[in-house]
């Protein structure tokens, strides 16, 4: 099943927008995990179980399983394996925005989409559609390109003027209207910059998905992000949380509190469509 | 010792501006290499013994380790090991194109300078320097930041006019002003685009180097590239070759005919400097 077509299958299913960003680090898992031998993989694993009924999305990003090098590597993989067996309704987004020349770009695609199993990735744009084909050419997979991403300083380029309008809102319609070709691109606009969210919206239309982290431990306003990005139908964003979620209690308890903050999230999320 | 006056002695011990990049293949390597444990190591080791006296750098490409996920990133760290234990003079700089928030870009830096132990990374400007403070606040690492790339295609963003000039050197110049405090930043423009070389050493000025991929299989003029890019000593590049070199043959005498390519390349570079 294609990315657009399993995801609005859990949108609509879950009755939820929320994307569940699984972003293990050491310092912060509960004492006994730890001492395990997959660490991330276990924690993962009970969030998962946690929160597959309440999600439309997970999004593992790759650093934190980089910065533990090959056994992170490992344990990313066991947690999209597991999802896939486990949980096939939910499409899992890789979160790695990596961009490079297209010969390059063909052995990333290899590691999330053929290693990993990957329904859709976060990619850059600043290299251009040319060097990004061996992304979109996976017409099955969602291609989520870097738009105005949601920390500090990232008007540093995204806002500068070209041609009389700004530059994230030229990569906006580049992507809507050229790199687009299958229907399978997405964007990213941080939760925390809603006005930008609307103007994305504005240019994209009503049929593109648009990828919002940021709500949670960034500090985005979620009903500014909703009434700003949400499509005709109510539809259109896939809201991403990550920390609040999953460092919900820092105890073994874990699972729990992240259940019970998925709820408290979709709840949010679901009064203001 | 910091990346730059390591890099600057690997330079003129070997007299050499040139980068071997590290990027292996299954569909391209010996066919008994294939049959081994660890064969990307196995076929680096050799290209490393046999032009450790001939680089100013090892450059390898984690997209190509990727693609065979945990295995690949092992031999990813067999190799950055192999090249700091036995010519601790060349450093290695890990082409891995990162840029995310803060937050994650700390899990990067420890991916690539506690994991692998890189002197030197690739990074992309989208995010703004705000994002990307966890890698320049690694006083002693090159951070090496994309510019204007080397792909067909690269100037759909990079060429759009800023303030009357392009995207490319507006972000060469906030590098080279603002992102530069700790001296530790370089730039990369590919050898495809000569005249975008000579634009960025204008504005950059004599002390930053530039990462200059694109020779060799890529196609750019050697000699156009460095008549624009050198400083006025006759350094600041680094100029990047990988397939040229590494399959300079195809077979099981690969290692000596990357040596030989290795030589030709250096010899020709130094021809024009």
């Amino acid at each position: 099943m294609d990315f657009k077509t399993k995801l609005q299958a859990a949108q609509d299913k879950n009755n939820s927008l929320l994307c569940v960003g699984l972003d293990p680090a050491m310092d912060r898992l509960p004492r006994p995990l730890k001492e395990t031998d997959s660490p991330f993989f276990v924690f993962n694993k009970a969030i998962i179980d946690a929160t597959a009924d309440l999600v439309c999305a997970y999004k593992p990003n790759t650093a934190f399983y980089e910065a533990r090098g090959a056994v992170g590597i490992e344990e990313l993989k066991l947690t999209c394996d597991y999802i896939a067996e486990n949980y096939p309704g939910i499409p899992v987004i890789l979160d790695f925005k990596r961009g490079d020349i297209g010969h390059s770009n063909d052995k990333y695609t290899e590691f999330a989409f053929d290693y990993l199993g990957a329904d859709a990735v976060t990619v850059q744009p600043y290299q251009g559609q040319a060097a990004m084909q061996s992304f979109l050419e996976h017409k099955d997979k969602g291609i989520i390109v870097l738009c105005r991403t949601s920390n500090d300083g990232s008007g540093e380029f995204q806002d500068l003027m070209v041609d009389g309008q700004k530059l994230y809102i030229r990569v906006a319609e580049n992507i809507a209207n050229k790199w687009n070709t299958y229907g399978n691109c997405l964007l990213v606009v941080g939760a925390t910059y809603a006005d930008e969210l609307k103007a994305v919206r504005t240019v994209v239309g009503d049929d593109m998905s648009i990828l919002v982290p940021g709500i949670g431990a960034q500090g985005g306003d979620l009903k500014a992000t909703l009434e700003a990005g949400l499509n005709k139908v109510g539809k259109g964003l896939i809201i991403n949380s990550s920390r609040a979620i999953i460092y919900a209690s820092g105890s073994e308890d874990y699972a729990d509190f992240a259940r019970a903050k998925a709820i408290e999230t979709v709840d949010a999320i679901n009064k203001y469509r």
